[in-house]
């Protein structure tokens, strides 16, 4: 087990967890630690493009799942505090106004920091997302290179 | 502490965030860990038995909140996309198509395994429920057992 | 890394959430573990003051957040069960009748016990709040220190 270490599960489709998350991820980076975050279930859903991509040899409650999981960062809502929908546009708004970064931000920041992003290959499977719905250049993986991973890492999160 | 032992506390009682604890720990112990899952408010409710059980003695509040929450796996709805309910019947639907395990049989995988389910004492006392509510053969703990459990695990997450 | 330092970080706002986070804080603070919660998000909620507290500087979308966040454990709600926002009263019932400890005195037995209370600031810069409409005594930090604290805990939740 080593200090420099970290890993996130990232289960929430969330703004505001999703933020807390890579705002964590961030941080971590940034003191030099390697850091990997885990996109299961509805953390999918962050790191979806945010345009539609053509894809066959969905079921139909697959397509079902898939038209109705938002299409990024720009799509998801307030676990609190959505106002209908309005609670996350607010937010950005008030992260503007503090020259807070936005979670789009975030997210390439952390990129950028060599933080490692992984789907979970399960849910994929169940759900119906096909590699080319998500970002590019990240990794593909299911719960025992989770828990390898964990085994290493000092600080292990389920957000 | 010891990288084989992993501890999961879970709260929630959805039927998504059950899934993804009873993966994680079905996992880690076909990798040789020994797991403890505490279940605790809601979370009590995945290890509920399906069918009623009388009981005596239990305060008209305690009455209450025992009749509305739900009885096991097959009652509880997802966190996210519930659609009125049928969130989780589609979501089974959707693990059957993939031949994937479904909640009842990721629980009956991981007592096989010999994950240590541990049922919150402090929770029972206040809600009313009574052993007999719950699945046979499990253990009941407080908080402190939690904590030395937590103390030899390398992997403690709160689901 | 040591066995007696804990770290939770408090992002939900929600009374059951918070009360489990305090269980664990004051459970560990027994056995003598030193343990930071970081209040962030909507955990800022269970760390005001319940009385408004007259402040200046806010723009317009910060006062409304404010104004409509709760003010402390006694104003916010259950995560399940909330019953229209009857849920979290007739949960203190519950531990009332049981003699368990309320929120509000959970809280208190953790400042005693030498719990130590950091608001984020990140948060509190976005949403408006002031130090002064939050407990009194705690401290102050932004993530960078969070992970500070981690780095030497054996223990870290996210709730």
């Amino acid at each position: 087990m080593s200090t420099d270490k970290k890993t996130i599960i990232l289960f929430s489709g969330d703004y505001d967890k999703a933020m807390a998350a890579f705002i964590i991820a961030n941080g971590a980076a940034a003191m030099g630690d390697q850091v990997t975050m885990f996109f299961t279930f509805w953390g999918l859903d962050i790191i979806r493009k945010s345009k539609r991509v053509k894809t066959s040899g969905k079921s139909f409650l697959q397509n079902m799942f898939c038209r109705m999981m938002p299409r990024g960062p720009g799509k998801v809502g307030l676990s609190k505090m959505n106002f209908g929908g309005m609670g996350a546009p607010m937010m950005k708004i008030l992260m503007k106004q503090q020259k807070a970064m936005s979670l789009d931000e975030l997210i390439a920041s952390a990129r950028e920091q060599g933080v490692k992003f992984v789907a979970c290959t399960m849910t994929m499977d169940m759900i119906g997302f096909r590699k080319e719905e998500l970002l590019d250049d990240i990794e593909y993986m299911g719960v025992a290179a989770y828990l390898a991973e964990a085994d290493e890492a000092n600080v292990n999160l389920f957000i």
